[in-house]
């Protein structure tokens, strides 16, 4: 990070946190529809609550509609593959078979992130096209506007493995360090930590999932307190918070790479035979 | 759930969430040694902060060190082996292997989650031995001395597949429920939500974190406005948010299942050409 653009940001990488945020769950955007102004809606919503160094929450579901990514809800399957870049796991279910995939985004998700609920009947939403350039769009409009400085994260709700449930992450963001580094920091007995990165963005995407629900009544949240972590717009985006697929364990589900350890083990099983074979015919005294 | 239960509670299971809450960090706890009377010092220190309705979320470090989960840091191989039931993924990394496990808990991490900062020299120190257990035991002391209901939430700092970064989980919570179900609720659209189980006490868990920071010198929040989460100490605790082994498609690393795979379709390719030699042998004209 070039330390010399952070003037003026407050930045303070390696210091405490603030002691204390706080998350306001903002409503009557009204229903959103491809073309809307988005960045005119949220501005007017935050209005009143919006100051310097808040950091806006808003959920892609908002963002995809105005963005007018809605299509037939026939074409669903057809949506999931046409996002899919890498199936990682399947899962059947009652009617059908659950994709686990990593998407255009770079996102690893159920149906690609392919959205059927609080979306107009017979449609289906996709995913916002670029999520990080989304809350860059709004985070430029609301600085202008406001004539203050603001961060923007857009959010999506998302499974996980090993724990049940969902909750909410930064699949877009600007304007904002989406990490708080530790690395280089020392304990309370002087040593180097061993916890390094926190992923602050998804975990405030997380605190104002807590406010805004499961509907689009209250889309937006704004989180007051977290101004430490607010910075220029050249910083990276939500992007930079998905593991790279070469250093991630997890990058195929296990059932999936049993079976492609399996295909190649039988492979494998079968040429040793053969040599093995060969050698005896070759070496076995007549 | 047991609606009877939850008279008194508030209990508002399908309805929105509160519009705002507010996440306060606490200090001036001092270091923490095994046997300190954790229920008294978190008390004193929650004391001006604290009211009815409040969630406290308390880093499992303190709770370990008060239940005296310290071990000499020469055994530090030897504690992620005692502490492992079943190993998930291993990574080497300069001076050694991360070894990603199951641990007693049934939580899966790195090392078992045994930790090496924030403890004296020469010390590491595991998880709470029961962290549901603890989290109860400090939800009756303090709804017993202060005279109101509150929740409680025990924390770890958890890698994730997919994603860079650490956040904080739930790994102990009383008190309160841990998930906020939307099963059978209905969108804006009055069709049944997609979205079913939100693991809110993580959501709550990553919100603290962004106050507390990593070192022991804050190690406790306290978290106003979620008090329709606040329910009878009957409530099942963050142990329910771990999947089930059988349930869950990432139950071992890509490159573990793998491996068993290819074992096993090395035995059958064998296998298999053994018996078509044989069938070839007996079917084969002379």
């Amino acid at each position: 990070m070039n330390q010399s653009k952070l003037a003026g940001f407050g930045a303070r990488e390696a210091e405490e946190p603030p002691q204390q945020f706080t998350v306001v769950g903002i409503g009557g955007l009204g229903e959103i529809a491809a073309g809307d102004d988005l960045l005119m809606l949220v501005g007017n919503a935050i209005e009143d609550e919006i100051s310097t160094g808040d950091i806006l929450v808003v959920t892609s579901k908002i963002v995809s509609k105005a963005e007018g990514r809605s299509l037939k809800a026939d074409s669903r399957e057809d949506a999931i593959t046409a996002e899919t870049v890498r199936l990682v796991a399947s899962k059947p279910h009652p009617g059908g078979v659950t994709r686990i995939v990593q998407n255009k985004l770079g996102l690893v998700l159920a149906a690609a992130g392919v959205d059927a609920s609080n979306t107009p009947d017979g449609t289906v939403l996709l995913l916002p096209e670029d999520p990080d350039a989304s809350a860059r769009a709004l985070c430029i409009g609301l600085r202008q506007r406001f004539g203050f400085d603001l961060g923007v994260i857009i959010t999506d709700t998302l499974g996980r493995p090993w724990r049940l449930g969902q909750t909410d992450l930064a699949i877009g963001a600007a304007g904002m360090a989406v990490t708080h580094d530790l690395r280089g920091t020392r304990d309370d007995f002087d040593r180097p930590m061993d916890v390094t990165i926190t992923a602050v963005a998804d975990e405030i995407a997380g605190a104002a999932n807590l406010v805004l629900g499961k509907t689009s009544r209250r889309p937006v949240a704004v989180v007051h307190g977290m101004d430490h972590l607010v910075r220029p717009l050249e910083e990276p985006g939500a992007r930079t918070l998905i593991r790279p697929v070469e250093d991630d364990l997890f990058r195929l589900g296990s059932a999936e790479a049993r079976l492609e350890g399996f295909h190649e083990g039988f492979a494998a099983g079968q040429r040793s035979t053969v040599e093995s074979a060969v050698i005896a015919e070759g070496s076995a005294p007549a």
